[in-house]
């Protein structure tokens, strides 16, 4: 069923692309402060005189270059795509425009909880190229909680960052025609979409070639998810969902990889893969990762067992859960000014109770949504291409194949009993049998 | 949260759209002929001696011109937009750029299921005009069941219709890179969804000014419906899913309104709603019209009572539907070639049990949201601003709100019981109670 005039319009679309970026070239440490000596916000934050600049490139994620750029006026974060795939190389292309899509996330993300994001400084399109705020002492959340650091500020920012951007960026809040065609204009990000409901969803239930695990240790749970019906369906459900229910524009890649914390700070910062999208996806890829620091534990135990860790690993997820249902329900009460559940229908007919009602049942589509989501991505970093530290980190495979299995039995639970299961002490319960081997 | 960058897209975008249409005049019968004369389709179709055409305009829907126009050698149909509600006047303005979402849709409907929709000849998109076949000796079908007319076609041709439209434009078939491009494209359809949301979704279930009943007969039932809180809910939830539930491009208004009809033919017409929104609104809103047309029936019943008519009517639901679920099912099998529900889960893996497990969850779910626009599609013709003839056209409104009242009881308990609603011969078996008056 291809259909030659939207085939066209790609092909318009991907020529207009190509001429926007023939002038990409990435930059290195060597070259940018010359490429970059007369960006004036730069000369700003690092100093006007950019023989005093010193560059390093820190990028440590999957896709792109990030330079830290510092002089006698402070620092800067230079954030630049690639047009590949780094973790993979030029085998597999990927779109510079990803860096339009971040930047234009982290505009509305910072409008929507502001102070949550890195302050931006510029964006060069034609380079792919962000300025951003060097945050310092900033730590990726992921590495604290390797480290076994608590963070005390996390449920309260984390969930109100949650709520804030997704109700704001929602029909029960915006403008539905700015909306619908914001909604457009992210509807080009298809390649990253394509790698997370091609990685995500389908990947890890069945023998994908760029699938790995922890092997031989995993070898039979693996054969036994891949061949778990009800799991199978269960995941392509939520794939239908991932990618048929633009609710409202989400971050897309929300895990502890995403997050830059101090004691007293937290950040949320990469989201290209930003799109229209469920609700539930950025809640329930942000618990899972917290349920996998749980598992994880036991492979970074020192001396002492980190017990005081795990329990505040799994307060952690009760409270974030909590904060955003507060934040979201309060917003529901005082900016629900769009098209859907309107005031005309509930408060301004005497019938709060209504609104009341419907704020129940919405926040539990998000709760059985929620935990769907985070089976899937339990799953996708223990069986699939791209993996956690909080588990890679294990050197022993035996003790790292011990803490995998019980945080894939979790994922298998979450995302095939999600609309049975009632309230998160119930999972956290399950958690700690799995941990403690009482269940297995 | 307005966003002023998406405010100044959609300025620039006003302003390219004023200017695309900034030489539009209307056609009327005195003009056509003559400001037509040099289109060659036309000339084809009716005859290449314009001074030998006929033109009458017959628009009797609530939004546009039509015209026929006949000659020596046949006739055509020229549709053309308006910029405003013809129904309401110039105060109620409506973008002309409906008409470019009408002709995209006809294109793609025809694609994917040939002989369905009228032959398309020609598009100006600066004069908003479609030149399209003329149907003879075909009648609108809601014409035909106020007649008493049973059509022996419809259940497999509009089964069929459903099922391959729905099925071919989503995630399930379609290239998603393509779809989303298309997705994008038809998500600036947004004055006509609002009309649908406004009209259909909320302003039935509270005072709105442009609402209109059956009065004084309906106001109690009215007053019993707009306070009752579990029907607003289910209705505002509808709305989300709605407007957040893109899988595939529907037709948008598919009442009977929207099909002409021979004995032998049946044909979709008017698709200016089309945009991407959820497989089980169209569904919902044919059925609904069919249930609507079985309680108007009393209201026409001549010397004979209509049994056979009525019986004619709820058989022909239970058939659409099961030929929308074969139909459905056999694409399911043979031309799932989208990234949902992907065959290397299944059937690649000698797992036909899992591929059919998850149909049948797939059409539960379709089952549950069709019932559920039917309930809110039911009502709106009965408390908001479009009424239907069928109804309408009962003259002595005792009898008219009698079969108003069966109407909406039915349409709330779709709407709200729609999860625990088992088959379609239950619903059928409550009308046929309705009707009898056994309960009420």
């Amino acid at each position: 069923m291809r259909d030659r005039l939207a085939l066209g319009c790609q092909l318009t679309g991907m020529v207009l692309i190509m001429n926007l970026y023939k002038n990409f070239v990435a930059l290195n440490v060597d070259t940018l402060a010359g490429r970059l000596k007369d960006l004036a916000v730069l000369q700003d934050q690092v100093g006007a005189d950019h023989k005093a600049w010193r560059v390093r490139e820190v990028g440590d994620g999957n896709l792109n270059l990030v330079f830290i750029v510092q002089g006698p006026n402070g620092a800067a974060v230079v954030k630049q795509a690639l047009p590949y795939v780094r973790l993979v190389g030029d085998s597999w292309p990927l779109p510079l425009k990803r860096s339009f899509f971040e930047y234009h996330a982290l505009t509305r993300q910072s409008k929507r909880d502001f102070g949550m994001t890195p302050k931006i400084f510029s964006f060069d399109e034609k380079q792919a190229m962000i300025v951003m705020e060097f945050l310092t002492p900033h730590i990726i959340l992921r590495k604290a909680l390797i480290d076994g650091r608590e963070i005390p500020e996390l449920p309260n920012k984390l969930g109100c960052f949650l709520a804030r951007t997704l109700f704001r960026g929602s029909d029960l809040c915006m403008d539905t025609k700015l909306r619908k065609a914001d909604l457009a204009l992210f509807s080009d990000n298809v390649a990253l979409c394509d790698i997370t409901e091609s990685l995500v969803f389908s990947d890890p239930y069945y023998n994908s070639k760029l699938n790995r695990h922890t092997s031989p240790q995993l070898d039979e749970i693996v054969a036994q998810l891949r061949a778990d019906r009800d799991l199978k369906v269960a995941a392509q459900r939520l794939k239908h969902i991932f990618a048929n229910m633009p609710e409202t524009l989400i971050h897309g890649d929300l895990h502890t990889g995403s997050i830059m914390v101090t004691d007293h700070d937290v950040r949320v910062i990469d989201p290209e893969f930003a799109f229209y999208g469920p609700m539930a996806f950025d809640v329930g890829m942000l618990l899972a990762n917290f349920w996998m620091s749980y598992f994880s534990q036991r492979g970074h135990d020192g001396a002492t067992p980190r017990n005081s860790m795990r329990s505040y690993l799994l307060k952690t997820i009760v409270e974030i859960w909590d904060h955003f249902r507060n934040e979201f329900s309060k917003l529901w009460h005082i900016e629900r000014t769009g098209i859907l559940y309107q005031r005309q229908l509930f408060e301004d007919q005497n019938d709060a109770l209504g609104s009341a009602q419907a704020l129940d049942q919405f926040l539990h589509g998000i709760w059985v949504d929620m935990l769907g989501f985070a089976g899937v991505e339990i799953h996708r970093r223990i069986l699939g291409l791209a993996h956690n530290a909080d588990f890679e980190l294990i050197a022993d495979p035996d003790v790292r194949a011990a803490c995998e299995t019980k945080a894939l039995k979790l994922g298998r639970h979450l995302a095939v009993n999600r609309a049975q299961i009632q309230s998160m002490a119930d999972i956290n319960a399950l958690a700690e049998r799995l941990e403690k081997e009482i269940v297995s």
